[in-house]
């Protein structure tokens, strides 16, 4: 009976975050149950954060299912605005949420600068979608155009990928909830309730203002306390520098163990061209192999190097997965070039590797914040008189100056047991 | 400078559902950060029980570090009663308690079931407590005593192993948290205060008792809405038929990719004689390798047989990568042998799979709660004229015949495309 | 513009439990507006527990609204259900809840039993529904019928007045809040998605009997834990011998300083016939008086007569403003005789009071938690089969005589200087 | 048995907020209990913020006990930094915070504007302190010192008095708890572990600097949403120009109804010299008469007035009563004369009202946020290499500029059904 099936294809999700999720339509339904989606289960949102935080064990699955969750709340409180949204349009725009995330790799930022360089995960994002579009026969036409930003209706693509989009709402109450960090805490029910659309743009009513520069300086404070917090970067750089030693291991022709998923992005084995120019044939192909890699081929890789013969290998290997992890200095200024040298080669006397092995010990990098930038997406604020105007030029502390600072901050890692001088 | 280092042996974990958790000795701190420890980090504690709550991400390690935490509070809030507790004794306890599923391997059930059938977890744990005892000096010995039930203060064991463990406290109020299932939720704080020591066993003050009822409840609930869920034990069931398959194979000789950490003990490279036997090098061997399995193993070696040659191997791991799961009847009677034949027969016919490997797919099993059998351990309670009674005699709810009821409950299982009636 | 008039008529409340609280509807902004209404954000939902619970101030108007605002979610589960409720029936259910406490008086326990013997709150909430109904032009005659249980769709009213009603659900959560005994919490979202219809009849899907049993186990665990809280019942007492003092005095002839809101009771000035007799001027004018009365009489008039000339009323007075509560002694079996005799002659040596007199200050009385009978209203599980059985048929530990136990405590209570043993 | 005695003064103290507060000294403990103290539970928090936001009835009371709490935890967690405090600091220091509320009467800003000119709750706290320090038998000298900035170690002013003292911790926490607004919660735990002590100054660790930032906007926030709210404010405004109008009714000769306590304050009973010049008796008298005032008063009355035979009087009273608050224009810039002017006049025309009574209800004023002005206190930051500096040249967004200006709004209040264009 296909009432029946129909009627079967819903589900409640258990979120501790918001209590209860449905997935109440057959469509998003499917999407969910799909395998490509499923191996969201196992990428953690946050990466290596778990190492310093340890509840951030969050997935990118719960996430994309609590930022669709919170798209319909959204829609429904734009709807008793009197904003006309089509069904159709709903279903476009939680799906096109539900799947903002599905290009992302395990630890995406290390692995793209390091094995995956030639595919990043918003090229991957847009290859999925399509062979799910396909797979639907269309369902996801006006899904894609809104998450592209080619759906006439501005605000639609707005809530997902803008300042106040769904992606960020949910995430930092999120990654507030399982790091218990609880200054990422923000007044979601509030801010959704002050959303409203003029133009087809999405504005905030200026009641909410203080909610809204609350939500700017959470997701300030996230970033300095999370997402770049000391030994997170630590633990990513890491990372980093045990994929991009494997990947030139790889390259020289040295047989490392890995996993069959990992070993043919390792290898190389994959299409390198133009994503675009790729068949059919092959795009279901890279899209199969991609879906079986996740954080545990990472994990379970790593592990296995540790014992390795290169000896550059087996210690970062050793230092990530005993958390060993470097010490990490944090400054406003760059690293003067004599310190990094003079620790450099203080290790190389200590341990007798070459000064190319050394780099993989000490070294720097910058990271920078461009979390609050206003470059192409304002914050539009509506006033009482029905004017819209940038939260810069009515926010008493969102001053241009102030919100669109872009901090960099440079870092220097080295491992603490040679070098530290405390 | 040794002080100054001293110092630096503290460490403030931050912990969503309490706060910060210090970690205030230097004997802990080193047992925090040993890999035998870290490596907790990387086994799930409810297993996959994320496939039903995706929260349900959350760790040994946040697990272990929480139920030492609330060792921690509990005896501050007996000397503040007048228990005198030495802090030689305190250190011991929260070095027991930190420790009590240090043998915990990924997904133990089922690998127990299944693979490493000659060593318990508990076994394991021993071994590793004697390892860190050595490499330690001796400073686990009171540990290992109160862990064991040989210290002479019963109240301490009663700590670590009994009706009102820091380890159910711990880990009804934690999977509560991480599933999003409130109803494990228990007055934590009001129980802990109402804890007192008489005759050197724990009781519980008479005006606690309705939150210690509510905590049986809770405990009890947990278990039929998370712990027994019948998709949980659905897709822990799955993973038994997948280890149990790949162990008849690796021990028919066939050759299967796993990681060299599941390989040692997939392909029974352990002396399986009497742990008590082994050499210290033969000890300290398998505590290496065991330390270097995790729920990584499982899950990535998994992901690779969905490939392999073996249809009955490949089948059961497709579903458990791509989540589609058995499906699960329940029921308090046995299932009538008939039925299951008939099933079996019908895949039989479907799939053309023998006899033998159609018993991966359609099978029976029980579940049974023993959770709170009071046969050995009781809840004591101090009434207000000094007298300690069982909790059965004092308790409005909590009669003999319901406490100890165990509850035994009959599944059957079966792959829902071929054999649903729906 | 009576559209625009209408589209006035919402109101959103910021309500620290459920976030936000929508009055959707005019005829309910309406209601909410009214004095009779807002006249419950004078009297607390647990009268004197604040001296206990320092955080137990919340009110009867918070409830209520807290309830309506559960009634909403539940009809919009229950419509995704296929349970067919129209929207006359919704408002209907919503103001019926609204107002199934409007009868309420300040401290209505102690007052009923004291000054308003002739007019229970029950006859006084029919007084009110009926002028809110004539002054509506009969919009309430539904809710009417849904309170009084002549409505046709008998769930209506059980959603009002029965073992799961919106009353419960909601003052569990909200009293657990304000008095912040963690033990009162349900999963009211749970509970809420598992009630389901057959016959016109409320049911609980059999998945759900977990929450149902923790539910009722924290009505009860609330009860002991708050409601017949020891000192709460020794507070409430003194009150009830307050009010009775000033009755008998007033009686007497004697002109105590009160309030005019009070004084219009206390005096007896108020029409004492049978209320369905009154007048429709009288019925108003009793209202009105009625509407004046609050917390704010009670305690401002108790205030002043800690300073009586009559030493009984002072010295009770004294007690309350200063919290200096009666000694509570609680058990099982009645006190006997020959010590409350004792404690009242000592008294009277000390004090020089009367027999009479010493009455107030030294005393039994019984409580008797009638709370969770099953006598006429039944929770009915709605098993897989279809099938609808009573709770304690298909539950493990809710067996009859559990369920419907009463449980019946009697207490003395005295002043602690003279009298107290320890 | 003395002892004995002592140990009975202990309490510990339900709270939501916090869980559980312990009151675990003697002196503390007769502080708590004394009517002087006691009388806070009877005065809200927030005044008349309870008609916006329903939740919000918590008291005095509890505020205080909150912030004694959170002394506790911030000197406890000095210690554990190696900072010196006695047990008599910290009993001196916690007995500080407790009482440093106490001088406050009902809805003090309205009534120290009106009926108790000659008298601010700063005085009066005063004057209870040393009341209370001659009955303590001198218990309190530290107290009043620190209270006063006199204790030579200001870091424990600071803590009672200063931008990050224990009263703002606990009431942004707390307000935000009891009025739902959920942009007042402060990263507690975290700030209170970040405080350090440097010269015997309060200082806040480098890393704490998101946590600070976050909690200056938090306060700002609550400023707006709530403690500023428009309607809050015409709330208040309103009960002004009742208690002003009555004021001038009793000059006037005029015998309103009042309860004794107010009739006092209202009809100019009291010793209007500086109460320096007291003396002991009339000290004592003073402060039993205001121990006796609190909201239940101030509202009793109010319902009285609103049949008073003044039309002004009454007419506010009604408003009050059954919360029909004045219409409030909010703008930055001061409302024209002639606007005010036409809205008076149009009143007169309606009500037959004179230009002196008209003047009680349309009327101007403004509200100003001195929030954050760092005027006479800094927040110090203490960097990573021991040096202090001024937040605002540490922080990106705490410029001098933005922190310190003070914004002032002008309000205009009307009654709505008169003169309100929509």
């Amino acid at each position: 009976m296909p009432g029946m099936e129909k009627n079967k294809k819903r589900k409640i999700i258990n979120d501790p975050v918001y209590g209860f999720i449905p997935v109440g339509s057959p469509v998003l339904f499917d999407l969910v149950e799909h395998p490509y989606f499923q191996r969201l289960r196992r990428i953690r949102q946050l990466g290596l954060t778990y190492l310093v935080y340890p509840g951030a064990n969050h997935t990118r699955f719960q996430h994309s299912l609590g930022a669709a969750y919170l798209m319909g709340e959204t829609l429904q409180s734009l709807r008793g605005k009197g904003v006309a949204v089509s069904p159709e349009e709903e279903l476009a725009a939680k799906a096109a949420i539900l799947l903002h995330d599905i290009g992302h790799g395990p630890f995406s930022h290390a692995l793209e600068e390091t094995i995956i360089r030639e595919l990043s995960h918003e090229q991957l994002s847009q290859l999925f979608m399509q062979q799910l579009n396909e797979e639907t026969g269309g369902m996801l036409d006006d899904a894609i155009r809104i998450f592209g930003g080619q759906y006439p209706r501005k605000f639609l693509n707005q809530l997902i990928s803008g300042q106040l989009d769904m992606d960020r709402l949910d995430y930092l109450q999120r990654d507030s909830y399982f790091t218990g960090v609880s200054e990422g805490v923000i007044g979601l029910e509030r801010i959704i309730k002050m959303l409203d659309v003029r133009d087809d743009e999405l504005v905030v009513e200026i009641k909410g203002i203080y909610s809204i520069e609350k939500f700017v300086l959470a997701r300030r404070m996230m970033y300095w306390q999370v997402y770049f917090h000391k030994t997170v970067v630590a633990a990513e750089q890491l990372l980093l520098k045990i994929l991009g030693r494997a990947h030139q291991l790889a390259q020289a022709g040295e047989k490392l163990f890995t996993t069959p998923a990992l070993h043919y992005f390792l290898y190389g084995e994959y299409p390198a061209q133009d994503p675009a120019l790729l068949s059919p044939r092959q795009r279901k192909e890279l899209l199969d192999r991609f879906a079986l890699l996740d954080d545990n081929d990472i994990i379970a890789s790593a592990k296995v190097w540790s014992g390795s013969g290169d000896p550059v290998l087996a210690d970062l290997c050793r230092r990530l997965v005993n958390r060993k992890l470097f010490h990490v200095e944090i400054q406003n200024r760059p690293f003067p070039e004599e310190k990094v040298e003079e620790y450099r080669k203080k290790m190389m006397r200590d341990t007798g590797l070459s000064a190319g092995e050394v780099a993989s010990f000490v070294f720097t990098n910058t990271i920078s914040n461009y979390a609050y930038s206003t470059a192409d997406h304002q914050i539009r604020i509506l006033g009482k008189d029905g004017s819209v105007k940038d939260i810069t030029e009515v926010s008493e502390i969102m001053d241009e100056q102030v919100i669109s600072r872009i901090v960099e901050k440079h870092i220097l890692c080295y491992p603490k047991e040679y070098l530290s001088n405390s």
